[in-house]
């Protein structure tokens, strides 16, 4: 088999798009963007050893490369329509394309997604998604305007990938039970897509969760000139997890350090007018995606964003790093 | 410099595009398709030794990675509007980063293409390009459009890039100015999308050469349902390599390997109808582009399709290899 076998015979099974006018097979795909709609375009590389480990079951690492691109749409207020993946693997084995192309299709099926191109070539396990998603005109829900006064919010749970990579690093040993969802959170995470189109009606900002929630947090508070203080106490993770973090004093720093800078989630961080509580509540509600309200922004003083971190005692948190960063 | 700097201080440099409502710098680029056009997309991934030299110089891989994605536009005859880039390098090392963006930027102007996103990441030299052109709605340059009694023609000259290639592996060796057009060639192709915006008028089938003139002219021949012959002899190459080539009965395999299964040309191989003729080489005036009559397109007998070329004995010529497969 080569590539262009594999093109023909993995790539062209596909759920139908009436707006795609070209699928797979020439030299681009070609698409019809609905009247009145603005396009919204995000990249993700993904590569063997550095996001994933190189032995990851296939179905799981389709599911993730799609899965990180959908949430940048997600945390844009976009609904998410067609993807292109470029691939660089050491081997063609047809048993794990076949896993992993399983694994893609489902996961496209369940968000709507067409895969409309890419590219495949030989290395060492190099994984690119190009997403392309849609809004009405004007109506994108962007890092940069959150406001004084407003609540900061988040969904789901956070810290649970950490501390599942923790695991596997040796660095800590989890119950079973624990390690399981943590496990599950890490590498089937889910995209807020629903929730994110629900709050491009009245939050302010918004950005997902990858590399840390102080990190990306801090990239709503630079794009936006404004400061926020939340409260360590108030962030959400799995109770399991915080009852086994929370019973040792010398697990603390690792426990904010998951909750905090943690990467992975790929949850929602965002901030909504504080007359909007019930609206962001509804949301929640009528998407079935938990919320959770962790703190407040304000006014910068000064011209430097500060994110304050408080813990029960109302003392500033330190963290030793502040996110993930790849030439740390 | 961490990645975040990296983005905000090299890729920030943009020319003005009105249809960009937001550039790089959130969870993704939100870009205005204009009414009555579809749009084109693509993706290539190229890695560092496998195409191209570990060594090159910054701003040709630049040149280079976008080139063979604007291409793609050129043989859809779509005109490219924006690209994402991903990046995966062992470090941010600011020398080398200088002169690769002004080497990008700088095509990127030439072609009109505004570069709204992408992904900085660690690894070993890993490039990923995904373009998005526009036509107006419905007029596509197809692979699949070729009918019988349409002539086939190549723009440009092909062979230099795969010669220079041969040249650098200590195949052969060249004179010296015969290597440096062909080594520009390898390292600077220019994709032609003037000439495939005219094309999109009255060609019937198009796509560009990167793994080889018979491959990728077999790619219209199978999407088309039609065979081709084509004369050798009629393939145009730069006059110096031929009179080179020419000299020796014993080049005259690897003359011919470069010819027919040469990659990283970018020049395009498209059929039109005979009456056509006039129109497609007034087109190559109008675009500055050298065209080249080399074939014929005829109906298929059985099945499969197939590409007969005949040497000026009218001996059909057969290849070892027909063109370029990274799994081979």
């Amino acid at each position: 088999m080569n590539e262009f076998d594999f093109i023909r015979r993995y790539l062209h099974r596909q759920q139908h798009d009436a707006d795609v006018i070209l699928g797979i097979g020439d030299d681009a795909a070609v698409i019809r963007p609905r009247a009145g709609f603005d396009l919204h375009v995000s990249s993700d590389m993904l590569l063997a050893g550095q996001h994933f480990f190189a032995d990851v079951a296939p179905a799981d690492l389709a599911h993730k490369v799609l899965a990180v691109n959908v949430s940048d749409m997600a945390a844009m207020g976009a609904v998410p329509r067609w993807a292109l993946l470029s691939v660089a693997l050491p081997k063609l084995d047809e048993t794990w394309l076949n896993a992993f192309c399983d694994g893609l299709f489902a996961f496209a099926a369940r968000y709507g997604v067409c895969i409309v191109g890419g590219d495949t070539t030989k290395g060492d396990g190099v994984f690119n998604v190009t997403i392309i998603g849609e809004t009405p005109q004007g109506e994108h829900l962007l890092r940069s305007g959150a406001q004084a006064g407003d609540d900061v919010w988040v969904s789901g749970e956070l810290g649970l990938a950490a501390a599942a990579l923790d695991n596997h690093l040796g660095n800590v040993t989890l119950p079973d039970a624990v390690y399981v969802l943590c496990e599950d959170k890490r590498l089937r995470p889910t995209p807020r897509v629903a929730l994110g189109n629900e709050l491009r009606h009245f939050a302010h900002a918004a950005q997902d969760i990858s590399d840390g929630l102080a990190q990306d947090l801090g990239h709503i508070l630079r794009a936006s000139h404004v400061s926020a203080t939340i409260m360590a106490e108030d962030i959400p993770s799995l109770p399991a997890l915080c009852d086994w973090a929370g019973c040792k004093r010398d697990r603390l720093n690792l426990w904010q350090h998951w909750l905090l800078a943690g990467g992975d989630d790929y949850e929602l961080v965002f901030t909504a007018p504080a007359a909007q509580r019930q609206a962001v509540v509804d949301a929640g509600r009528r998407t079935q995606t938990k919320v959770t309200r962790i703190g407040r922004i304000h006014a910068t003083a000064g011209a430097a964003h500060q994110l304050t971190i408080l813990d029960r005692a109302n003392q500033p948190v330190l963290l030793a790093q502040a996110g993930f960063d790849h030439f740390a």
